[in-house]
């Protein structure tokens, strides 16, 4: 993987069971990416050395995953200009609302552009990395819109059994 | 304005008291930008058709803002393929946790990227729209690299009298 | 089909286990009706047209059933004046709370009528639909006030076992 | 008034602030309608019998805000097959979400039609009772259609000062 | 059961199983109890005319058990100037915090007693209910006193295995 | 007051304008009260001697009244088998929802009986505490029977000027 | 164990599931510890005299784990300037929301130190534990550093399958 | 200040007000402390560097105070082995419910002792820091002993005017 252009990062491994869905998606669309763990609580200084030198090492769109206090995607913004999606991971006891509100409810200045929780966020998260890079790539941009006519396409060919 | 590339979209008038923390941002980072009311509610067609055309009029990210079934920024993002932000605005009711929860709370194949609730999130909108420019555009990059040191060495020049 | 006069819309095919209630008791009722899987993220520009032609095609009521960022209730009633009834489907993340508050917080002047989640909001919904009737058709009146009474009589005769 | 059409009910004398919003919309639309101040829990001998007899006085649709533990709409709705809309009055401590809770979440059976928390909620409660009187009158669904055509071109009119 | 005490009342089958927390207890202490279903939605005149007769029928204290827009303990207090005393049912969508706001927030003047969501919620409101007789029955506030005295006791005979 | 049957408790001076609710219906009553400071949190010896000792110091009834973290109810409920009556006080963060919590959610074996938060929430802990003292005292009965239907009457009575 | 340092309470038996993380990690780390079940509603004199004297036997700090409406931690911090850890329990309804709000929203004066719901807030109530004690004692504070390093090492090490 | 025991940190000038509390407090008891704003998000490297070498510069204790998104806490714990203590600062959208949950849901290894939101959590963190210190020392010990039975004899001599 010689030139990756998005990165997935995720605070623990149990949190790849989610973040999984926007790995594939990225697969599915031939993406560059990287996959990594790393967790602003237990790996900090990982995380800090990560983002400064993402934008030097080809990086265009970092995408975060964490559950609970989820600083990870604010740690990351807090490092770079690069734009950083966080997905919130979904959490047994609160469900998910402590990871939405803790990658969400950033402080003016350091944005943090917050997904969907759970898998539709983690999927939605490959789709928006995309977007951006689609926004002055044809190539891309052309794949994303085949992507939702199909999309459109297959919700107007189910038939019900009423 | 012969060449906007991003739009900052609002949901009523009344939205434009906490949308104007992202003009304002624009207009000092001196970026190409466009203004517009429509309601996803209100005035459907005219939602529909501006984002079907948007990536055609050179609009490159369109930031939208909402409050209440905050359906503007998902609609939006289900008509175009560029990359939609939206800004949940503070509801005097329910306090912005409605709009919250319908900007971001996304079907997986449609993303919305979220920002915080109110005037925090319509600055960092403009923000993350920037990043998302400059992402490719070495320009502006320098301009949130320079914003950056800027917001940080405020801080550290804090004297507290305590 | 000839004469459709209830149309019974849902975001997507995962919706039916809970649609499936408002199904059933149109049935039951011997009503009119039509189901379709229609969205107003995946296919916005069905939604709309299906709206606006609603009352020209015979539709009198319409229920509409989504989930999380459920714009879909919504997003119909901005495309036609005839009464739209919102049922807000059950989420595994935050159980319907996302689902609910999208659809029933709707802006003045664009009403949705939002039932509870799940599938008592989904059966509820159609019983609503029939009293939309009903106002003023003697024979659904007849049915509805026969259904009532015996519902009453089932909780009258249940017997504990204490 | 000798033919009321919709009836507008609320539990408290202070209800009305909200309330008026729907007794104002139906005004400018010179519907036939009664408003009355009744309560689920402090008169429940007159909410009883006011909807049992509603039907039989020539009443097609019983409007009922209420807050807290906001039985009204429900309580109505169990002594008739009329549609019931209800409106969850903004309370101080939880602002509206115990009534939002206490009107929307009706048993299967028994459908209570919830409009947003507030003043939002009271016009669209008012809006909604045209919608279904609009279903068979083609006199009232005109003037919904001109109500809904005149929203939009005020949204469109707006002129940004940005 | 010729001189019962402490009425039971429920609003659906299904709450049996919570409410029987609350019919054991009472068993065990030998109270003189009755146990019924009854709805303030779907047999709203059984609610009526029951609350209006219970206390000339002996009846000293009221248990009331509900469920989603639980207005069952409100409507019965509506009735009569007897104690009443509402267990919330968790529900399967928002776990019965739609229940609690319900049950609890009644307006000033006709109060609910609230006790907690579930089970622990009717075993409580069984021996609440023997309290309110306890502060004038010695018999009962003895076995009160004993069955306090023995809770403690199996809390301090507890060993754990660690 | 020589023959105190109702204690009016709270956990701080603060919680006063809330508890006066609760203090002046007594006063209308003419209930035999007495009206104290104590917190569970700040002088924990004097809310276990006052709880230990109130059945023998005549008292019939408890209202105890706190916010945040509000232990009190439940401390003087562990210590006594009176009825303990608990008033979430609202908090100017959590609007009284963490009051409330605190309150009722207790755990099975030792009851506390939450009214609503804040003012209703206490006027009503006085009609409750009444009440309890009024299942078996004919008097206190005939002045609640005839403070409900005044209540009734003024709703009755009312004007509105729409 | 003659020279206990931190004790580790529980407001029942059914917690133990839930506290063992802290017992575990407390015996890896060689600390003094004792562990008792305490009621602050069903054994509070026990509370009291245990808190009370708490210090005189050498315990240094108090970790206190209860669920619902947990008054455990803030009835023992009553009762002591020991510092008090708190651990929300999860329950069955509110997924422990009850149980945080009425550990953490302590009244000014007495401080608890709540940890986050469930499993890992046991887990970090213990390491809490340490660190306080690691404060002044270098060995303590040795471990603590090592353990900490063993974790991030751990985060490293991961080798994702994607 | 030449041997700083306490460190209170916040995340933004505004903040202060909040934590003049904690400070407030600390000169009460002529406590050895410091204060500094420094942001997780706006001054990653300061508060890296200022948690690394906390412990060496002589500090024992740390106070966080952060709002919405607030990553403070958690950061600089994840820099240290020292106890932290967060403060979630009250927000004016969710009252300080996101910056709770994001201050308080720390995962497994790495914790931060919550107060409550706002001012009351300020004071309590001083509290807090001083009787983690008082465990180890006579004379803190005594000051915090003195402090707990003026704030009960405070509570003791109040006289209200009911």
């Amino acid at each position: 993987m010689p030139n990756p252009k998005i990165a997935v990062i995720m605070g623990s491994q149990s949190d790849l069971e989610t973040m999984n869905e926007a790995v594939n998606l990225l697969k599915e669309f031939r993406a560059d990416y990287e996959v990594r763990v790393m967790s602003a609580h237990r790996t900090p200084k990982e995380v800090a050395k990560f983002s400064e030198g993402a934008r030097k090492n080809g990086i265009k769109v970092i995408i975060a995953g964490a559950g609970g206090a989820a600083a990870l995607a604010g740690v990351i913004a807090a490092h770079t200009t690069l734009p950083v999606i966080g997905v919130p991971i979904e959490t047994s006891g609160l469900k998910g609302l402590d990871s939405l509100l803790s990658t969400v409810q950033m402080p003016g200045g350091v944005p943090v552009a917050s997904m969907a929780i759970g898998k539709a966020g983690a999927k939605n998260a490959a789709i928006f990395a995309l977007e951006i890079l689609g926004a002055q790539d044809k190539d891309v941009e052309k794949k994303l819109s085949d992507y939702k006519k199909k999309m459109a396409q297959k919700v107007k060919e189910i038939k019900l059994n009423v």
